[in-house]
């Protein structure tokens, strides 16, 4: 019988973003996302937990070696968004709304094929934008 | 496809509770609640994790505002909590043994229902009573 | 040259609380303490750091055991606050208000001579009531 | 209807270990868990969260006494564990390679059959090795 | 004698900012503040303690109301830098480089006053960037 | 005027030790340490707090660059402190008992000189072994 673990790793990034949806004017935004839509942008350290399910190797012990799991998140994702403008400089967040729940189904997007290309498989996205809220994403089910 | 995402807003309360059964005399409830049974009262910093189920609006992001979430679990929950005590003080626990997973069970049908009516659905109440224990409730499953 | 180190122990407790100073009549103590001055008691879990300051020991490396300075901290504080009412079931606080500021100079007075007679010296009392609040003494300076 | 509650009690553990395939030389030990395979050892303080899925009992409200829970979980595991070489002083580890994913279905195998025994049934083991790793097993599902 | 007590107000903001010296060109701003010049911005969630010295008062058990203390933190400086960008959206920010310490000593020439005409003494500012990062200020000292 | 600002920078490290005096024998070791002393080793994930004295340069806004603080404390520190034996492996602990009180103290004189050679001063090293046991040191006052 086959032991499923789920492991998962932690990294951190810091941006600044608004929420702001094109098709409004400045006042409906305003409106609609409060102090969120400010124009001249807010930001967050934002904490992601990236989470895989496998089943550990006989010779290793491990469902996936961590630093492997780490590099893919940093070379995919991290690099990408940290010290970065979400709704600027990041391009899997082009013409997307930067919410965090949006931002965290973007996240699965990138890390899903290289992960599961490395024996395991991608089970879930948590995603910290403060200690107060955070969102959970397992590919849509 | 819908993109089904989880989000989690936490809220804290403090409060004053013993555990006791009524059908119990004050022996008995000290021999089973030992020190949790003090007939004066001790109390803790809950910290409650509503998570709600929902699809990203195309619109805002949101799967809930979370300024509406928060704003339903503090009318409906944390105003009645929150510097309180749990056996004497509120409608909603009248006659319940004030145990963390009661309580856990009580916060879920307080809002099950406003939360379910916006468009989302409650998914899980997560109580940490202390740093080292907490409960989680699914709505029963 | 004697090197001097500050050790710090963490011990936690769960307690029942109000603010009220008997003097004044109920509309005088809810008026000025508001919700804290609930009848029905609230509570809080408690956070104390008690740091001493010492040189450690040649042969040890220890400035003290912190085996031994749990334990006089569970002996002569922690049994007496834990699971307790503050206003009620605590000796060393009758006739005091139950304010934070109070608690950590009341702790200190319970320390100070029994840690202070084990070759070191009580350098401060830290307790939070919150993860927002938190009151620091170090014996009155 | 019966109302199902997860309830999670923390412990922790202070042990010392390496990741070494026995089947290996040093050189391929080296290389495939890098400084994790320091000969002289390294270690960690790890944090246990035990979930256990129950009904409260309509006289206590509990799922599970967690003074019960507690004792079973430091009888059981955290004796062996705590100041011990995973490696070298753990009976339940023997030959078992010493990898967080291996440690967390070592440790719900010698909890499971007790902890059901108990009216209960044992739903997860959450295993933080760092602030940044952690892994969880459900039984192997 | 008086007793003196220190006591300690946490509030949060989330803010945007970038180091940027104006008398430098960007080649030399990225050159010295490597990606935290990024010309989009970035942001933080800044944890910010406040810490004010004075002797609990004999009625009330306080140095200083904390709903006081909060109320002045939230109006005189967390309105001004919540969901705000540091280097353009901050009055007293004007003409600053935006560094955690420059935003310490800032946050303080806004609070000392203040506080000090309540009766008890600011005595610092204690301001976390990150988890890894963080600046106190005793007003120079 | 000169504005004095403190610095913080967190670093982690995770080693294997144990309390040992080598002029005892190992039933006294026992007596003493407890189950600190086990032959076999235990470790720690530790958490250490370098706190530097400065004033921010107008340019920069800086006391000191935490990039440049970080490495001096990764190079000097922590390339010889993670995934080691302090009792085995580490060039400034030998010949020293590997308490916490004794580590902090090594920790400062390693990063006492360096850290001073670039404009600003080492005011403290704060190093939790658990989160319930931390030393701190100001260089012996």
């Amino acid at each position: 019988m086959s032991k499923i673990v789920y492991v998962t790793r932690r990294e951190r990034f810091n941006a600044a973003h608004r929420l702001y949806n094109p098709a409004w004017d400045d006042a409906k935004n305003a409106e609609m996302f409060g102090k969120c839509a400010n124009v001249n942008w807010h930001g967050h350290n934002y904490d992601l937990f990236v989470t895989v399910r496998g089943v550990p190797a006989p010779d290793t012990g491990f469902c996936i070696d961590l630093k492997v799991l780490s590099d893919m998140i940093k070379d995919l994702v991290i690099e990408k968004l940290d010290h970065r403008n979400l709704n600027l400089d990041v391009d899997f967040m082009t013409g997307i709304l930067a919410s965090t729940e949006n931002l965290a189904i973007a996240i699965w997007e990138q890390l899903e094929a290289p992960i599961n290309a490395n024996g395991c498989s991608l089970h879930s996205i948590k995603l910290y934008e403060t200690e107060n809220n955070f969102v959970e994403y397992f590919g849509g089910k």
